[in-house]
């Protein structure tokens, strides 16, 4: 039942020594899902043992090299270590080109099928895939070229009848599956069979969402409200405000920002300018807003746990 | 006076954690040249610190995505950094889609010129380009597509005067010229000024010929005669020789008969299989054959030191 997230870059457009260009790993109950796919994911997948052919989804915010430029390869090594599983590609509609010249150029032998699904016509969340379990959706950025977020979301759970509940009121299955989908039930007698009393939610759902790259604008942190994680690109701090707006990317303070308008349980900061060496002065300067930030690097995991309900108070 | 190597990647098709995919820079007397660009060509060079925004001439084999992939955030890179001095790139005939595909899509700002020479009318040894002191040869390789090996050799450096000789024979400004340039002089006397005694090589011409990928083939040991060191692809082991002809590959056993035959002083072995964790049997299969063997490794630096010839013996 795992939620975890795995960063495999933190650089914005020049790469470090340390840092290498954006990419995530979320795995959702088994389910590994790419976010970007920057030069060196897959040496970055081999790295951290994250399985390159257990990849289901990629999704690409926009098409700038530093989010795009490992797609070759690590297009190139599914081929090769005989892959076989369908791979959606979630990205703007400019990269048909680009898999079209992959495919062209490059490729001796595909034994899978590449299904893209461009997302130009989002104005707004829109739900772009689900599993059973959770609801994906992209929204537009902010950005110098058309660039999207992505937002993951468990899907609310079925309720679970509390224990006591079934002999105290004698529930039939046929009351048991009405209440476990939430509805109230009147029985015959007159009584009320109140679901809000008599049923619990098993877990919490849990959520991530992922920005990168933006400028800040209005309606951001209403479409991301109150998500466990969210990673939010900061590429510059306060004194470089100016040169965030001319190229349409956040400060740090920006990020902090937007993480206390939306309600989020926690921050995840990244896409650093390679002008900083050091990184405790963006970190300062987002606390100062938002307390419950933290700094991405290469290899870090954040995994966000089950919060199981347990309910056994009597009614 | 630098001629050294520096192994940025020894991978083949698969990186492995340790092992990024091909890439070399040669550094002749302050000039750097890049052989290959295989993914993560930039970090590597950032990882080892050699400038990006010095490398004059890049050279690639052939296109593979092995050999390739790390073009796009190498030259997004040298342009975002500034970049100004036109960049020479001698590769394939269709590098030029692969070059066009990248400036249409994603490049942002340029500000300096990049030059393809295509190679596809080389059938043997040629001259593609020169310095002062270098001559830059590129031959084709037998591989699965057209596919090229690349040759730098010193040139033969002007002759030396003895010290002793222009005193003893009160040799005139004008002797002294055409000596250096490797003449015999007969004076009006009737005597004769042998070049071979009156003047020595100032050093011995360094050579480092890069071949991969490639099968054996019989006039590849004579095009590459004599030189300091051989890079030779070693992809399998003698196991594995089948696949090694049905790829168009070699075995390290073939790599050390190519080093044999073609009387070089050093082979380094690379572009290893990723189904080797340990290369030991790579090795002893190649040394016994050719002793003088080695193992590349990524961040590995082989220098070949100038040889100085100094003549103070009396003539």
């Amino acid at each position: 039942m795992d939620f975890k997230l795995t960063v495999l870059g933190t650089a914005s457009a020049l790469p470090t020594v340390n840092r290498y260009p954006s990419a995530q790993v979320l795995e959702i109950r088994g389910r590994l899902f790419l976010l970007d796919c920057g030069e060196g994911t897959q040496m970055q997948m081999r790295r951290y043992s994250i399985s390159m052919m257990k990849v289901e989804k990629i999704f690409i915010s926009h098409i700038h090299g530093d989010h795009l430029f490992g797609i070759f390869g690590l297009l190139s090594t599914m081929a090769m270590s005989g892959r076989t599983a369908p791979l959606e590609i979630y990205a703007p509609a400019q990269f048909a080109t680009i898999l079209s010249f992959f495919k062209a150029n490059f490729v001796e032998k595909m034994n899978f099928e590449t299904v893209h699904f461009p997302l130009n016509h989002i104005k707004s969340p829109t739900i772009i895939s689900e599993t059973r379990n959770i609801e994906i959706y992209a929204f537009p950025l902010n950005h110098r070229i058309a660039a999207y977020g992505f937002m993951f979301r468990e899907k609310t759970p079925q309720l679970n009848i509390r224990k006591d509940a079934i002999e105290r009121y004698s529930l039939s299955l046929q009351e048991i599956g009405r209440l476990k989908k939430g509805e109230n039930i009147y029985r015959e007698d007159g009584s009320l069979l109140d679901c809000s009393e008599l049923t619990y939610m098993p877990y919490v759902p849990r959520s991530y969402a992922y920005c990168s790259d933006t400028a800040p604008f209005e309606m951001l942190p209403s479409w991301i409200k109150g998500v466990d994680l969210l990673y939010h690109e900061a590429t510059f701090d306060d004194s470089l405000r100016e040169m965030a707006e001319a190229t349409y990317h956040s400060t740090a303070r920006q990020a902090a920002e937007c993480a206390l308008k939306a309600g989020v349980s926690n921050l995840l900061l990244g896409h650093y300018s390679s002008r900083f060496r050091f990184l405790d002065n963006l970190l300062e300067e987002a606390k100062s807003v938002f307390a419950d930030t933290l700094l991405a690097y290469e290899g870090m995991v954040f995994d966000i746990p089950l919060k199981k309900s347990t309910c056994n108070e009597n009614i």
